[in-house]
């Protein structure tokens, strides 16, 4: 009812290009009588289509092929050598870059110590750090020949869509165009850059991987946050504000938040509790040792996962009731714990949620690993181009 | 991303249709010269377009028009009197029928009292009674020589897509079948029957009565549910099951709920001690009487209100943490009752919010009354013909 726009002949042709990309994506080299005849789309469209998609390097042709359907064509496969999107990822003890081509090949993965926490007085030397780290990932992927579709960074915290970082707990930030400091550092013309919530563009890492269309994402690191994609598109509220579930409470002022109750760090502090608090700036060595103590059967640890799990399934829960998701994905430290999470999680989801069997959503652990915000950051530019966006290379 | 299918002439028209009918619903009566000038459709396509609607009497001349735009022509004009859209509304204590026409003017509003509550036996009597209510309407309408688009029932609780109520708490009802049985007894081949839930109706009436594109809606009746809106579609989830505010809850077993800590029942059966549970059937005496001893002062009920209140902002600060709407809109009983539990649920709202200022999220009392959910049910159909799709007449 809200579509007001008139369709037109680019949307057309945006939404056949997709189709042929999909498609291609789906069953591997095809020839073009192939493509027409499982989309339906006649044969003349999709010889312009692909001829376009061939002319921008996403295609090329590899040779004969004897598809069953016809005779033996040209075939066409996706090309992704061209071109490259990066994702950079912001947390409060480091920076990643990563940058894959458009066929999703990892091209490159970076990991950089970094200050940005609260300790921090601005942002300025962190926005520089950033900016640096995002030069030379794109000065990477050139030297190899490539075309950057764009960048996108992923930071924890309320980020506007315009790219301004509203506020971000973990890093200690207010106000911060982010997006506006990039550009202008970047000095790049018409290069795509963009800001965005961590735990959205893990999601839609998560939804490219899977292969779903409806899935949470959420993020078990300095906060809890979840990226929510439904029919196949990331939530992004009135104001882009959506997921901050580590705030979730119920109860009078001072009542202990999600986070408080199930965040990586309070359980880290509750596992180990003679880790020294300051060392915590980087939590991956501690829940590496949660994880050991765990397999080793240590009772007290074994405890604390517990309750982390069953005050994490009530938080869950929550969404469970709100949006009825297929999967909630437990991502970054969550999923190297998550063996141990998961049974308690699910008990407390499955107790708490009014559909029965927990409305059938499903808790499972990210395969993603630690990157996958910076890999979301990435696939934007790539979803881009596969929804019939093609790049403009000058 | 997810798109497959390709778009094709039949996308194009349903979009350029949805645009006229936008157009005409926004400005009123225009000419076909000042529909191309505004949407940017072409004059040849404008007049196939209207010609078509002018066959289906959607669309009807009205003489001739001075534009601004061109010589003045025929002026063209929505025309809602040959069709007739039907929705029903099951509460505990009663069935609400209401029937529209296509420009959205009420055409009946019929109360029935009902006993689908829990103590009835089975469901049958029910499904009986909602059938014979909605034959009546149809019937009533068709009287009045117009064509019924369809009939929407609207059922708190979880309702599968498919029209099965999974679980309906007020109602006492789980796994009906209620849109087989409802089409078996209505016996009207081709008749669009549907069944869904109350909450995401009503909040279907109230964007089409707002003209927003994002909001939840919360009713506050037997139970408490949020009708959830994005960008212009309602939230479905997974399996239909979003929406169960009324079920949050974040402590260990036996933990008091939403619903408990704020529903309306409880807030009546505290600021009217001396009230008879029994008569509790219909809540709406019970909630004239808490406003009309609030409007006096009475210092007990205003402390009730308050205390909901509180509460009511307390999970109402989940949803916006979680999905960020523009707009949350008390509906049900609570409309009623909005100036005394605004003031302290947008408090709490904005206590337990991440972003600031609620992340904007507004809370306002709906101006739909008692029966949203039923309007909604109609406004579906309307809807589906708003986006293009024209009705089959036979």
């Amino acid at each position: 009812m809200k579509t007001t726009r008139p369709a037109d002949f680019t949307d057309v042709r945006a939404t056949n290009l997709s189709v042929v990309l999909h498609h291609l994506r789906a069953n591997g080299p095809s020839s073009r009588a192939s493509i027409a005849a499982s989309t339906g789309l006649n044969k003349a469209t999709v010889s312009s289509l692909t001829g376009s998609l061939i002319e921008q390097r996403l295609l090329r042709e590899t040779g004969l092929t004897g598809n069953r359907i016809g005779r033996p064509g040209t075939a066409l496969a996706l090309d992704g050598s061209a071109y490259a999107a990066i994702g950079l990822q912001v947390a409060a003890d480091r920076l990643t870059a990563l940058a894959v081509d458009f066929s999703g090949e990892q091209l490159l993965l970076w990991h950089r110590a970094f200050d940005g926490g609260p300790a921090t007085t601005g942002s300025g030397r962190a926005v520089s750090a950033i900016t640096a780290l995002a030069q030379r990932a794109a000065t990477r992927v050139r030297q190899q020949g490539r075309h950057v579709l764009g960048v996108t960074v992923a930071v924890p915290g309320l980020v506007e869509e315009g790219g301004t970082v509203r506020l971000s707990p973990p890093l200690g930030w207010a106000d911060v165009d982010l997006r506006g400091l990039l550009s202008g550092s970047l000095r790049q013309p018409g290069l795509d850059v963009a800001v965005a919530n961590h735990a959205g563009l893990a999601a839609v890492a998560e939804l490219r991987h899977s292969g779903g269309h409806d899935l949470t994402y959420v993020t078990g690191a300095a906060g809890i946050e979840a990226g929510i994609v439904v029919d196949g598109r990331l939530l992004h509220g009135s104001r882009g504000f959506t997921g901050q579930i580590g705030r979730f409470t119920l109860g009078p002022a001072g009542s202990p938040t999600l986070a408080d109750l199930a965040g990586v760090e309070p359980l880290v502090r509750r596992a180990l509790p003679g880790f020294d608090p300051e060392s915590l700036t980087d939590l991956a060595p501690a829940v590496e040792q949660v994880a050991t103590l765990a397999r080793f059967g240590d009772t007290a640890v074994l405890g604390a996962l517990r309750d982390t799990g069953t005050h994490l399934g009530q938080g869950l829960a929550l969404v469970a009731n709100l949006v009825n998701p297929e999967v909630i994905v437990l991502g970054d430290h969550y999923a190297a714990l998550a063996e141990w999470l998961i049974p308690a999680a699910a008990a407390e989801l499955s107790r708490n949620t009014l559909a029965p069997a927990s409305g059938g959503t499903r808790l499972v652990a990210s395969g993603l690993g630690l990157h996958a915000a910076a890999l979301g950051g990435a696939v934007t530019h790539l979803n881009r181009v596969d929804t019939g966006t093609l790049p403009t290379t000058r």
